[in-house]
């Protein structure tokens, strides 16, 4: 059936988009004119191979369509060269170069349009939404004319109006000085970089290719005040090119966050150094990944920024003085979009950065981006999100509400002001069970595959040695010697454990658990595990105060984020009352959150104004102000007893039970336990 | 008459704008409700001073008003205050703290206005236009609260969105390193200076200051090939407060733009050093301006940038190798906005800069701001313009139309190429009478006051010796040797004048004039005044191109800018044949006229969209391809003769007649001349 002389049908899926075009039109123009999203980078010249199709053949008898290949013209000379160069799959058209011949239905895959969500790839992956900053674009420019003095610019912005209907176009003053060159080296056809921040934004060039080069990469950097990370990123696919971290060199000028604000309130030159010295470390991670994936720094177009607030202001150049004390007041919590050169980084000329946005004092634009990748307003579960290092950023809530807090959890979840304890490295202790009966541990050193106890493991061992006992490895030692009943529940050394001999030792005027004899001695004291409850009710206590808040008596799942999150098992860090009881299936590490919101950050505009309102949408709770959080924090101290409200935890192991006396042994004590000073309360 | 129960009229002049108020209603707060244009800096505060009107006391009868001063409340006691500090002039009041009790009719004097034109201070200044970019306006800051976690920059925005309007800023990122300690050091009370590109740009804050501090200055800067100009200027009055000037550093890497376009091409680096010269000459001006004016470089928050093409392109970093060959290709003529600091200038941390917009390949970004001074689109007569250096840009027109063009005029009227040529310098001939019957040259001298001829010029000259003759002494010079009749209308040395004897002697097998005797010797030989016919005829012929072009035998005004065109005589111009006839009181010098455009692109949002609407506007005349442009060069190799069409000119002297000869003698000659080479016809 010829339908020359009337118009023929033709619908998009999965837009479900239609319209009517006349015999012959191409069907990207019929895609433009319904406002159907497909991509395409080269303009209609059949090579970027972007605007890929199917055509759904069948009968739609709702439509009175029957939608058949061949209502499409034949393979065009340009789409069978692009075929051979690039292997169209079976039964993929160009959409730049079909011509609709009759009704038809046409497929737009996921991979063809321009807004799409990248398939995660582990169950703990977030998909990453794709909604470009930045489009590879390309044109054919006039060349410059005697008769005609109008700057190569002008000419170029022309073509990018005429051929892309993008108007108003400006361009960085770093791209003018390669532009001329690009479009003498491409025959006047370049590949322009045009970013557009925000959807009313005015476009700006950012880059000039000679030739069609579609390229896009950006870099999502993770600033943690101890380890910086950068992965690399395709600005098409979301898929992380090449990933690398390093010691974040401010340590040389303070350890924790705490003497960095020191210094730079006491060194005129503190704050500057601090800033140059991250701006440097974070340069030479954007070379080695570039480096790695085979480009050039100069290649990255792009630079996503989290980190917590004193990390934030830093890299900004601003002087944290104001978050080392009371009201904690951040300079700016908006995020911003600066140059990348603007703030020292030195990737493309025209390179642009997106510095996410800081929700509060103590939770910071690195607390967004996991809130951004945990996404917890797009549920309607109650999801609590922790992100735990020197302070744990907490978020509670679902669809409709959410709630923020930061608890001072301090060092010791880090390894750090514990007797034998040390950082997560090789050498380091991290798992620990201890034996019922003879209340001997074995465990496992990071570095070594083969448990203490197994066969192999002096062998195996020697290469990294023990050196001593890391955050996750405190917390099953702590949680271990509780069930063992080295401890009681209010964290006392139990006489009766020593009285049958084996591996405690008295120091002092208290008792001390000898997890592993020998050189070196790794020892656990009674200060150790004062140092873990209080850590352990601080950040519980935060949890109880946004849960009262949100007057809610459980949460549904819990994501644990952060190094440390993401190192210890679930069901210790339960037994310990660090997080509160909950089905154990549903509490799980979130992975490297705070970077895959960075990299959402960078794909996705759209994504940047989610972050953005959802900072914006937190309530921030302020536990130093909460008069119930002391109280949380005194109850939390103890360690969970069978039928105290922990019935999903005591599914899985068996708990101590208050053994008779009128209220657990804990809560007697905790009333004692200064939370203030964090000292032990002595009976 | 009370009018407690209906409501008042008022009336402002000069706007005419009328409304109602009630009765006790503060005036700036009526003014702001009718859109009328008062200043205000401190928000209503009594402190800035800026909305002082006066009451127009009389009857109005038409308007059924009688307005008297006593309408207004009695003076407040914070006006009374700001009396005493700043002297409020005899019946000012302040339109923050007066309060409207009856009708009235309100003076805002035109320094009360926001948008206003400074009075222009010489005939040849144009009156600098005032409608700023950037406002300094005191804000109070609520402080920040441990409930409410909000940032400072939230908090201050806030505190502009309410007592200003202005909602939607964002901040410069090199602000927020200043932000907190300004706050903290003013109490909360700050004065923020905002600045916004355009009427639609959101409002970005590029400084904040504690307490209140309105002083605004920015920086306007010509560059030359030569020389560099900065002037600091008052960017709420205009006024220049310190003027500075140095050589050009890329002389170093040519003394010619030919020669830096050379070095660019064939030197790698040659673009970036010559880039880093005039950036790092500019930094060294702007720290002596401010310097001069009790500043620091970082007070200054905006810069205004003017230069030809090549200065243009090598400030911006762009290699200009296309400037040196058809077809001429900018790279960019636009208007540039970027930051300061991104084009390497060491001004405020977040200083903008504006660059003026380019005319074509030969007309920069100097010539457009000569334009903006100079206005031919203001007008109705018929203006020619002309800026003349190595090329000389010439404009042409009037309200109604605009011409452009570039004539190579060479480098002979900057002294250059010259048997005893030099710069206009301290001991450069500058000025020269020849007397019609002994044919002895009397001259002056830069430096020195008296002329040759003169008591004590020995004496005088004796600090500066006499080491040349420079651009405006040579034309001078061969226009004297005209009148006298050394030369004829042809450019030859005339046999005749030799025959007398006097101050003429053979040289080889052509005639030289010795313009002075002794050591050293100043001659003008036949070469000279060949090099000053072909400048003068390249410069001519530009000029009856764009007459023909806009269908005009004559023009009402000429004006002569640039260093050469400030400093030579018009009639002398005039009868060389540089420039058409006109009445020669018409003829002016433009005096810095590139200077003030850059000024008024400095004080003035206008004024910018005013250049860049005059520069697209233009109709651009590319004098290589115009036939005639050939044509006109071989007719005005000659001098103007008696009868020629030089009517205004033979008013002010008497010019050599065509002595019966058939045709002037210098017509039979043209022909013979190549002006593509410059070469003269040898006969």
């Amino acid at each position: 059936m010829r339908k020359d002389d009337k118009s023929i049908r033709v619908i998009f899926t999965p837009s479900g988009r239609r319209g009517t075009a006349r015999r012959g039109q191409k069907l990207l123009g019929v895609a433009r004119e319904l406002g159907v999203d497909i991509d395409s980078a080269c303009g209609g010249r059949a090579i970027c191979g972007r605007c890929q199709v199917r055509v759904a053949e069948g009968d739609f008898p709702r439509e009175g369509i029957r939608s058949r290949a061949g209502h499409l013209s034949g393979i065009s000379e340009a789409e069978r060269r692009h075929g051979e160069l690039r292997e169209l799959p079976e039964g993929h058209r160009l959409a730049c170069q079909a011509r609709i011949l009759d009704d038809v239905v046409i497929d737009v895959p996921p991979e063809s349009q321009i807004h799409r969500q990248l398939v995660r790839k582990a169950a703990d992956d977030r998909a990453i939404p794709i909604d470009p900053l930045i489009r590879p674009l390309l044109v054919e420019v006039e060349p410059p004319d005697m008769a005609n003095p109008e700057s190569d610019f002008t000419r170029l912005a022309r073509a990018v109006e005429e051929e892309w209907h993008i108007s108003g176009l400006r361009a960085d003053t770093a791209v003018l000085t390669d532009l001329q060159a690009a479009l003498r080296a491409g025959d006047w056809r370049v590949t322009v970089l045009i970013h557009q921040a925000r959807e009313e934004s005015a476009p700006l060039l950012i880059g000039v290719r000679p030739g069609f080069d579609e390229t896009l990469t950006g870099l999502a950097v993770d600033i943690g005040s101890t380890t910086i990370a950068a992965h690399l990123t395709d600005l098409h696919s979301g898929e992380v090119l090449a990933t690398a971290g390093a010691m974040n060199p401010q340590i040389r000028f303070g350890e924790d966050l705490m003497s960095r604000v020191s210094h730079a309130m006491m060194e005129p030159e503190g704050t500057r150094q601090m800033r140059d010295a991250v701006r440097a470390a974070i340069n030479a991670l954007a070379a080695e990944v570039a480096a790695r994936a085979g480009l050039e720094a100069r290649d990255i177009l792009d630079v996503t920024l989290a980190g917590n607030p004193v990390m934030h202001h830093l890299l900004l150049g601003i002087n944290p003085r104001e978050l080392g004390q009371a009201p904690f007041a951040l300079a700016v919590d908006e995020a911003l979009e600066p140059r990348a050169a603007d703030i020292g980084l030195s990737l493309a000329p025209a390179a642009r950065a997106y510095v996410l946005p800081c929700v509060a004092g103590h939770v910071g634009a690195d607390a967004a981006a996991v809130a951004l990748a945990e996404a917890p307003h797009e549920s309607e579960e109650m999801s609590l999100i922790i992100d735990i290092g020197t302070n744990a950023e907490i978020f509670l809530g679902n669809r409709r509400r959410i709630l923020a807090c930061s608890s001072p959890t301090g060092p010791a979840f880090e390894g750090a002001q514990i007797f034998s304890g040390q950082r997560a490295a090789p050498g380091a202790i991290e798992r620990v069970r201890i034996d019922r009966k003879t209340l001997r541990a074995r465990y496992k050193v990071i570095g070594c595959e083969p448990w203490s106890d197994a066969e192999g493991f002096e062998e195996a061992v020697s290469a990294t040695g023990v050196s001593g006992i890391c955050g996750s490895g405190i917390v099953e030692a702590v949680a271990e010697m509780y069930l063992s009943g080295i401890i009681d529940a209010s964290g006392r050394f139990r006489q009766e454990a020593a009285d049958n001999g084996g591996p405690l030792r008295r120091r002092g005027r208290s008792l001390v658990y000898v997890l592993r004899a020998g050189e070196p001695e790794i020892l656990v004291t009674q200060e150790d595990v004062r140092a873990v409850q209080l850590a352990k009710a601080a950040l519980l206590a935060g949890v109880r105060l946004l849960m009262d808040e949100m007057g809610t008596r459980e949460v549904a799942r819990i994501r644990l984020a952060g190094a440390f999150g993401n190192h210890i098992d679930p069901l210790y860090a339960m037994i310990l009352g660090m997080i509160p009881d909950c089905p154990l299936e549903r509490v799980q590490a979130a992975g490297n959150a705070a970077g895959t919101g960075a990299r959402m950050a960078l794909t996705s505009r759209a994504a940047r104004r989610e972050v953005e309102t959802l900072v914006r949408r937190m309530e921030k709770i302020e536990t130093a102000l909460a008069a119930r959080f002391q109280e949380h924090f005194v109850q939390a101290m103890g360690f969970p007893l069978a039928g105290g409200g922990w019935e999903n935890l005591e599914k899985a192991v068996r708990l101590p039970r208050p053994s008779g006396q009128p209220r657990p042994a804990g809560r007697r004590r905790r009333r004692k336990t200064n939370p203030k000073t964090g000292g032990d309360a002595k009976s």
